[in-house]
């Protein structure tokens, strides 16, 4: 299951000067599908990432972390990029960070560049060793097919539990130019806003200069990948990759000042938060699309706090799964979440428009027949008015469903 | 479904002097079943409870604590208890307030004392108005059934989607006089370790002075209540109550050095932890009663949130309902938990007394069939050490169940 797929497959994928991407059936977990990616950057991309908040995190977001702060501090940029899915190379000791040193290596000396100069990525199952032998012997395979136009086959390739591969693009002007900006990422649990908590790779060829890219990447993902949550568990392997490859025939932006910043931000943001709510409709049996609006807060973090408790809240996710408008358990998950001196006389509740709770208790004209109506819908907004500041967060969810329970059950057999 | 239901299921109770207890069918959600209990103290009782964290808390729970707080401050004792299921008066703002204020003084009139010597509690769907005038109606009949003799029949009417009652008894020496303990609580949905988390009841004849029963509702709760978890939600109405009715012929213990302290505080607490174990046991939908034992932390503190994030992680959950040893899943949540500078490579897991992992990998003597073997008994103990102090916590969960998912979905139906 999976709700309003058509919206969040593949349209039109623009293809990036300077990032070309190939792909083998490495056989790294099952024979017959795609399942390992390489990525080749042109020698003047610029790339920045923020990887998963888990502590138990995976050998290859150690070694691309290290990766990442040599080519900073030698200003080496990275070249390669190596995604396998099928093992997540987590929990794996120090024979896993060997393994991800190993395959850097490898691709390095195919590609001709440092192995320093490459970033691995891993997803897939936890605790199991890497067939490295498997990996390596498909990366030939994989750079023979190195092309601009591949997205389509490399989306296909990073999925693991997603059903269809999700990626998306688009162009902008800046100035006398037109950009581009092309992505794909893959879900589909595990997922809980903190930090970027899937593989997500967003591209352009609209020339970043290094630190601004910093900056970006955690801009972006704070506004897309960090506020979408299926199931509240947050991955060890999950990376969000910004690539700006420099190929457009212009100056490169380098402050936030730039008059070409802004819609640059825009669109990458787009295309990322795209991605992010293709993650949640495909979500592990998913039949719903919910987004949680907070509004009025004192400040975004406490919005956030609200929203994160009703989006992870296994009794919400059930009730919307039931299209059961049990809409009492929406507001003690509001008073679960960490605002101290909340005052629940203040807090005001809404299902797309039908005014639900206010003063502490049920709406006086919310009537049991509108809640069945809305809750009966695909996609709902689930809005909330906190009644005492002015910030407000979004954030996107969806529902717990027999499917999850089975899909989990099963999903090393 | 149930974990071992034999274990939780009442065995021999035994009367507690200065405890009546009397139950009506009063139609609160649906007709013919227990749905409503009185409990009338004795003059010389004295009452301490702890309630829900939940800051949409329900409005017993505020007018319990206002009542509470008045029999503290007036030396005026709390004399009864008016407990029902089928509808948690809770989100039901002023309305709601006063539906239990009125619930007090109707059982304060037919009892003999003030409407605020009576604690009101709830427990059952929320955002619904309470039947207040059925409620009341069924006050007399729950009334003319007072009896010490009742623990039974209102363990059953207290009720919510748990399938067994839960009531326990013990009796111990104190000096020359023998005392008796004796609790019922209920479950089984919306439940995560947080003060109390479910209704509790628990009862001794033994006299206990007002601040020390004081202490001891805190200390019980923290070693039983909240050391509990099955989907990670917390109630808007939980409660537990500690009664120390007055009535064995002994001086009242005021102290935590009277040497009869230790072995009623131990006693209090046995029955308590067996009936949140119960309430685990009965868990919707639960087919695995877990045990979940972190060792060698640094404090206290830690120990119990690397126990949390185990014990809420939907996904370590599915693995054990599918009985497949997925144990990186348990790695992850290790590294979800807030511990900041947590060292992977010194953690040590163990499911029973298979090692699992160590050195941040699986470990050496690991094999999957021993995995297998552990994951398919019905009672598991997942043991980590996180080999970094001399703190330990241990606490207890199921599973995430299909069926979990059908009784939320059809909770109201």
């Amino acid at each position: 299951m999976a709700v309003n797929l058509e919206v969040a497959r593949a349209g039109e994928l623009h293809p990036v000067a300077g990032v070309e991407l190939g792909w083998a059936q490495a056989e790294i977990r099952k024979p017959g599908r795609k399942d390992l990616v390489l990525v080749r950057l042109a020698a003047q991309a610029q790339v920045a990432a923020v990887f998963t908040r888990n502590r138990f995190c995976a050998a290859p977001v150690i070694v691309a972390r290290e990766h990442l702060a040599r080519a900073q501090s030698l200003g080496s940029p990275i070249r390669v990029l190596v995604v396998n899915t099928g093992c997540a190379n987590a929990g794996t000791g120090a024979s896993g960070i060997e393994a991800a040193r190993r395959s850097c290596a490898s691709a390095a000396a195919l590609l001709g560049c440092e192995p320093q100069q490459v970033l691995p990525f891993s997803t897939g199952v936890i605790m199991e060793p890497l067939p490295l032998e498997r990996l390596l012997a498909g990366l030939p395979q994989a750079a023979a097919r190195l092309a601009p136009d591949q997205w389509p086959a490399a989306a296909e390739a990073i999925m693991t539990t997603d059903t269809v591969p999700k990626a998306r693009s688009c162009q902008l002007r800046l100035g006398p130019c037109t950009v581009t900006v092309t992505g794909m990422a893959k879900g589909s649990g595990m997922i809980n806003p903190n930090m970027a908590t899937m593989l997500g790779y967003v591209a352009t060829d609209a020339p970043v200069a290094p630190a601004l890219l910093q900056t970006l990447v955690h801009r972006v993902a704070d506004a897309s990948f960090n506020r979408i949550c299926v199931d509240g568990d947050t991955s060890t392997n999950d990376a969000f990759v910004l690539i700006a490859s420099g190929q457009a025939p212009m100056p490169a932006i380098a402050s936030t000042e730039d008059p070409r910043y802004a819609a640059l931000e825009r669109a990458l943001s787009d295309v990322a938060l795209w991605l992010a709510q293709a993650i949640v409709r495909d979500g592990e049996g998913a039949t719903k699309f919910i987004e949680i609006a907070v509004e009025r807060a004192r400040n975004e973090q406490e919005a956030r706090a609200v929203a994160d408790a009703i989006a992870r809240s296994p009794l919400v996710k059930t009730a919307f799964f039931a299209s059961d408008p049990n809409l009492g358990r929406i507001l003690a998950a509001i008073g679960n979440a960490a605002v101290a001196d909340l005052d629940c006389n203040a807090v005001q509740l809404y299902l797309n428009e039908v005014p639900v709770a206010s003063n502490g208790g049920r709406h006086a004209d919310y009537r049991e027949e509108d809640g069945q109506r809305v809750m009966r819908a695909a996609e709902i907004v689930v809005r909330v008015d906190l009644g005492r500041g002015a910030s407000a967060a979004r954030i996107w969810t969806c529902d717990l469903s027999h499917d999850y329970v089975s899909i989990n059950a099963d999903y090393r057999s």
